[in-house]
Formats: structure tokens, C-alpha cells, sequence
């Protein structure tokens, strides 16, 4: 069954090459159960369902439990209600796009109640024309749809710690999502405006009680940057940032700005604390690594993955997501041996800018100890690094943008960890 | 402030081509507040969302009541449970992903339980070796991840009737949707198996109390169909068909088979009622228009749209959205003068083979009354037609594939009605 399989992968020439260059990476497919005749039974009976009317229609759909639904896990601050993250459940997900009930979510005082109908995005400070725009008036300015990916500055961070944290991977790496977001240029709205000639910064704030509020770059902004109105399709929720945030392709979470306020042009930034204390970190030669903004070429394998359990060698299909703020996913390769040797993995087309690219490889386990791991490159000709690297390079008090190559170990049982590459 | 606007636009050398070609589409946007000194009060005020904790985390997001969240509308058949349709609200949509929760619908007998432990995949008939696939076992396939609209056929079927129904776009029009699906070529599943040279057609069946069945035949499934598992990441929902449904790309909705149960392999359609009376027509001359699978080239603006009011005269972006079963959205032209004259719309990047397309295209309301109309071409070099062509073409007792020209007719008050184009 397995060789006949290979054969049926043939056409696929990155496959073949693969199959032919690595013994550790044998891959193969699964297989079906073969129909004797008493299993040929079940081609004959009549199912439950036949007999009975189905539940009927509704006008917003839901997941049944019960149903193989995922769900966010929530880590949260008892005394500080609303400040956590939810994980995306990234290991139970298939392709690129997160459906909206699970985009994970970074709040630092809670989803603050917005009245849309009083709701004023006000755009001042260096400007020629202070300006004021409600939400019917913002909808009617033209609008760009664009699929990218948002990732917190702080996903990934207990990877810092001494010794890797045993739990899923949407649950140590989920902090990153992808969605269809549409809504109005942020050129459109200052051209508008009008900038003097030292507006060469803009500071969003927000209407939460922890009243975020970040300093970017103008040429950032001017470049790329976008007010969010839509997430794949739909407002975008209050947990989302309603009625409207921030898109800034590529950056950090926090410069997405939800449930924005105002937006004021200034020559310098503002230094607020989500400026200098938070998303800041410490770097080895004692000062701080401040507007730390690109999120760095990442990618991990999501299935399978830690917590996983393969019941017994044989094929497997390797599957993972890779994403850089830098640009688009050029290549992405895996190692079953600890990074001793590497294949490519096929990408899903399209490969988008900024986006989650999906990537997988057939892979067959032998049963024996092995580490898996992935490194993506991005069109910036960035390369992930491993653990070790990235420690020298970043230092012991760093908590933000971990980007190493993360692995995971399985062992004679089957059970997948999360080891350190 | 409007010549200001159309000088921010001039980057853009098709809005600059536009505006120059026609002063019936002169466009221009709608702008903003310019602040006084007084109502510049708001910069220093204190929002009353900074004053409290905003709300906590959920497992799993939901819009807000209140928040402008869209919902479909349902048309079933009291004396035939679950029998009918919900729409898709494409006027209240953005973009080209459709939310899961907002996915249209077409249920036979409603949404059936399917226990997924139980639950087995049959292929049998025509094949060297029939096969049983569990859940866990098909997920180990090869996965393949495809943005793809469906459509059913018998949307916009009101458009048939002597006089056009007043009721909002995605009420008319929206039994279409668009999801990026993820899941295992049938080519991967039938090579195993094994077609005999007489496996002609395939026909799926589900375990829906109304049992569905269709024939396909065998070349568009070994081309690019699937069985998706996953719409927009998550598995597929019981109302989409959990655990497992066909995609036929491009091709009418009653072919995505929810629920399957068996795909036989047979050298014949099994004209099953489905085949034959469902989504057959009756020709100009009498015989039976059946097995007419493509959903032709098709588009419509959104917005504005039928029941929609203009407010005043000025600029408006007109935004809507374009599909063609036979391959990708080449064109769209827009037409302010009941299709005298055309300007070409933009089209939203990437556009994807068989996808929804999204077009947008500023325009300029005078206050007269006009009739707006779009008409997509795409890579099979079909365009549009206008309803009486529709008409003259398939006769009077067409019920299926309505694709003319979709027109909004604005009166002088600025409502905007379905017209025939």
C-alpha cells in the first residue's frame, strides 16, 4: 500500500525529489480500510439521519459542541479583569485564514462598550485641518481589502524561559492570526487632512480603560496602513476593536490599535508607557530595544505538535505555518533529525505578503526519537535561527519577538514535546 | 473640497483615466468634518469606555447585539422542516471571505446529527478495491487548501419572475458565498482505490433526511475537487456539512454534497431526483436542460443597493463583487446610464480562480434618477448579458442559473429599486 502510494504522489516533482534525497524523511500516506464483503454491510443500511428531519436554519451560524470545535484558551489576570490573551488554537486549525470567534485577542483592561452611533475618530495635532469623521461618514470612503496576519510582540515569550513549557502549541504559540480585513487607507484620510511638514510621527489611541495608545512612524503609516472597518467580511467584532482599528501589515499586535480615538500627527513620538515600558525589552549591553516594530520571520510545524501523540510509525503529513513582517514566505524547510539535514516543504498558493502561509511535507516515523523542526525564509532574505543563536544574539532579559526555529521532540511512545532547537 | 479630493486620488492612473473619460461617473469621496475650534472640545474629553473595565475574554468570540452585526434571512417552508434557504447578506458584507456564521445555505430536510465517531466514508463501485475511511483516518490524508465560492443554482431565481422583487441584494442574490476550504483531493482517495475503466461518474450521496445525491462526472472530480474538512480553519459546521463535504470548484451548489455518506464509481449518472427534476430547466424547446453544472460569469454591486437610500447627492464608492464558475474575474464594468456607457471598475488583489472577486469604483450621484448596472467578463471570454438577452436565450420557463446583468435604478429621492436590466 505504501509503495503504491509513492506512485500516486509521482507527479508531484518537489515530492518525488524529496522522496528520492531522504530516507529519514521517507513519506507516504495513510491508508483506508480495504472492503471485505461483511464491512460492505454498512453500503446497505440506512442511516439514522434518513428517518428524521434535520435541525432547521438559523441566522448566525454556530459550531456544535461536541463537534470537534475549537476553542481559545484564556490566560488571564484575576485581579486585573480583562488583561490576558486568548491563544489561537493554531494545532487544531487547517489553512490560513482564522475564522473570527477565534482570532486571538490581547486586551489590557478588558472590550470597552463603544456607542458606534456617538463614536468620532478625531485626526489632529500636525495637520492643516483638524478633522472629524463618524462611522457612516469613515464607510464611505474608499475602501481596500487586504489578507494579513497579526502577530502580539509578545507571542511566544515563555519560550525565553529557562526550560520549554509542555502545552499545545496554539497555547504557546497562538498569539497570531489571519484574517480578510477591509477598511480605508490611512493616506487617504491624512492627504485629506493635510500634514505639515513635521508630522513624522502619528499617535493612535484607544478608547479602552488602559487607554493604549502607540507612536509609528509616518512612512509607515502612509505606506500600508490601514482603518479597519471589516474582518473577513463582517464588522469587526467589539472584541476585535469595534468599530474600527488599526492595521499596520507586518508590525507588532500592539500598533494595531483597536477601538480607536484619535489619531494626532506629532514631530516626535509620545513615549507613552506602551511605548517605553511595555513591548520594550532589555538588551545585553544594559539599554532598551524600543520600537521593536517588524515581527521577524517565524514558522512552526502545528500538526503534528506538542501534546500530540502518533499511535504508531508510519506515515504522517507534516503541516505548519510560516509568516514574516519582512515580506512573503520564500521557502520553508523541515528537519527530522535535530537540524542535520533539511527538505523543502511545499507552500499552499497563494503565498501572500504578510499573511500566514500554510506549508506541509509528507513524513513517515519510524518509531525512534526524533526532533522535528522547521526555519522559514522570508523575501527579505531572512532566516530563522535556532534557540541557542537567538539567546546569544538577544540576550537573557529579552520577552518579546522570540523567532527561533521551534522543535519538537517525539519520543518511542509517540508523544510529541516542546524541546528547545 | 471635492476638486481637493479628486487631486489626492491622481496617483491612481484608472481613477485618473476615469474621472477624465466621463463626467456621468465623475467621482469623488465623501469627506469629512472639518473641526472648529468648539467642537475640537472632544480631543480633551474623557471618554466615558476609560472610566471601567471593558468586558473579559470568551472561548469563543460572538459579535455584539447592537454593533451592526448582519445576519441572513431565512425562506423555508413551514410544512417542510428544514426545507428552504438562508442568504448570505452580501449588501452589508466587505471583501470576499465569507464569516462561517454568514455562509449561505440550501437545506433539503435540514441539518442532520452526524455522530463523527461513527461516522465512515464509503468508496465503492466501479473501483478495483472499495474503501471505508473514518474521520481521524481521512484527516491524515494530503490536505490541499482552496478559496472557493459556491453558488447555488437556483440563486436569484426571482429574477425569472415578470416583475423584480424589491428586497436587498443579499436577499435576492445571496445564495452565494465564499470560504477558503481545506481538505483531501478525491484524485488522492480514488488512485487508492482504483478506477476500472468504465468509472465514468461519481455519485455522492448524504445522510441529510432528504437524501442527496448527485452524479458528477469523473473528469471535474480527478481535476480539482475535494472533500473539505475545514472551511476558514475551523472544521467544517454541522449546517456546512461536518464532518465532510464535496467541492466541486466553480460548479452549482447542489454538487458540494454536505454530509457525505458514499461516493460510488459507476459508468452511468444515476439520474437520481436530484440529477433530473432539481435543478433542471425547461429549454425553449421543450426538452430538459439537465447536468448544467458551471455558474456562469455573474456580478452585482452591493452597495449601494436595492432598498438603500442616498442620502444627497455627491460621492459615492461603489463596491461589489463578481464570480465565474468557468475561472477567474478579468474585468468588471460599471455603468451609470442604464449600460449606455461603461468604465471600468478595480478589481481588489489577488484575484482567485473561482473565488469572489471584489470591484470598487468611485462615483459622483447628480440626483437624477439613473440606473446602475455592472457587468463582468471573465477568463473563458464570457460577459454578461442584460435580462431580456438572458431571456430571449433560455426561455420562459427557466428557473436556475439567473446570471444577467444585475441594475439598481436610484430615483430622485436617492432609494435605490430592482430594476430588470
Amino acid at each position: 500500500m505504501i509503495s503504491k502510494k509513492i506512485d500516486s504522489l509521482s507527479n508531484n516533482s518537489s515530492r518525488r525529489g524529496f522522496l528520492k534525497r531522504s530516507s529519514m524523511l521517507a513519506g507516504s500516506v495513510v491508508s483506508a480500510t480495504v472492503l471485505n464483503r461483511s464491512a460492505r454491510a454498512s453500503e446497505t443500511s440506512v442511516p439514522p439521519s434518513w428517518k428524521t428531519p434535520g435541525a432547521e436554519f438559523s441566522n448566525y451560524g454556530q459550531p456544535v459542541e461536541g463537534t470537534g470545535s475549537p476553542i481559545r484558551w484564556i490566560s488571564a489576570d484575576r485581579s486585573a479583569p480583562g488583561n490576558g490573551v486568548s491563544w489561537c488554537p493554531l494545532h487544531e486549525l487547517a489553512g490560513t485564514i482564522t475564522p473570527n470567534s477565534l482570532h486571538f485577542e490581547r486586551h489590557h483592561n478588558g472590550v470597552p462598550f463603544v456607542d458606534a452611533e456617538k463614536w468620532e475618530l478625531l485626526v489632529h495635532g500636525r495637520v492643516k485641518k483638524p478633522l472629524l469623521f463618524n462611522l457612516s461618514e469613515l464607510k464611505r470612503y474608499p475602501l481596500i481589502s487586504r489578507t494579513v496576519f497579526i502577530e502580539c510582540g509578545g507571542n511566544s515569550n515563555s519560550m525565553w524561559y529557562p526550560t520549554p513549557v509542555q502545552a499545545s502549541a496554539g497555547y504557546v504559540h497562538g498569539l497570531v492570526s489571519c484574517s480578510e480585513w477591509t477598511g480605508v487607507a490611512l493616506s487617504t484620510l491624512l492627504n485629506e487632512a493635510g500634514l505639515l511638514d513635521d508630522a513624522r510621527w502619528m499617535i493612535a489611541d484607544a478608547l479602552d480603560a488602559a487607554g493604549v495608545a502607540v507612536s509609528l512612524p509616518i512612512e509607515k503609516i502612509l505606506s500600508d496602513s490601514f482603518i479597519a472597518l471589516y474582518q473577513n467580511g463582517e464588522p469587526v467584532r467589539p472584541a476585535n476593536g469595534y468599530p474600527a482599528r488599526l492595521i499596520v501589515p507586518g508590525w507588532e499586535g500592539i500598533t494595531h490599535v483597536k477601538w480607536l480615538r484619535s489619531l494626532q500627527l506629532s514631530a516626535e513620538p509620545a513615549m507613552t508607557k506602551f511605548d517605553t515600558v511595555s513591548y520594550t525589552d532589555l538588551k545585553p549591553d544594559g539599554t532598551a530595544d524600543r520600537f521593536s516594530y517588524p515581527m521577524q520571520v517565524k514558522s512552526l510545524i502545528t500538526s503534528p505538535s506538542a501534546g500530540m501523540v502518533l499511535s504508531k510509525p508510519g506515515p504522517v503529513e507534516l503541516r505548519g505555518l510560516a509568516w514574516s513582517g519582512n515580506g512573503t514566505i520564500t521557502r520553508v524547510e523541515i528537519s527530522a533529525d535535530n537540524g542535520k539535514s533539511w527538505q523543502d516543504a511545499v507552500l499552499q498558493k497563494p503565498v501572500l505578503d504578510k499573511s500566514l502561509t500554510r506549508f506541509r511535507l509528507p513524513w513517515s516515523w519510524t518509531g525512534d526519537e526524533v526532533v522535528l523542526m522547521s526555519r522559514a525564509h522570508d523575501s527579505a532574505n531572512h532566516l530563522q535561527v535556532n534557540h541557542s543563536q537567538l539567546l546569544a544574539e538577544k540576550g537573557s532579559n529579552h520577552y518579546h519577538h522570540y523567532n527561533a526555529m521551534i522543535a519538537w521532540q517525539i519520543d518511542t511512545n509517540g508523544t510529541l514535546h516542546n524541546v528547545y532547537s
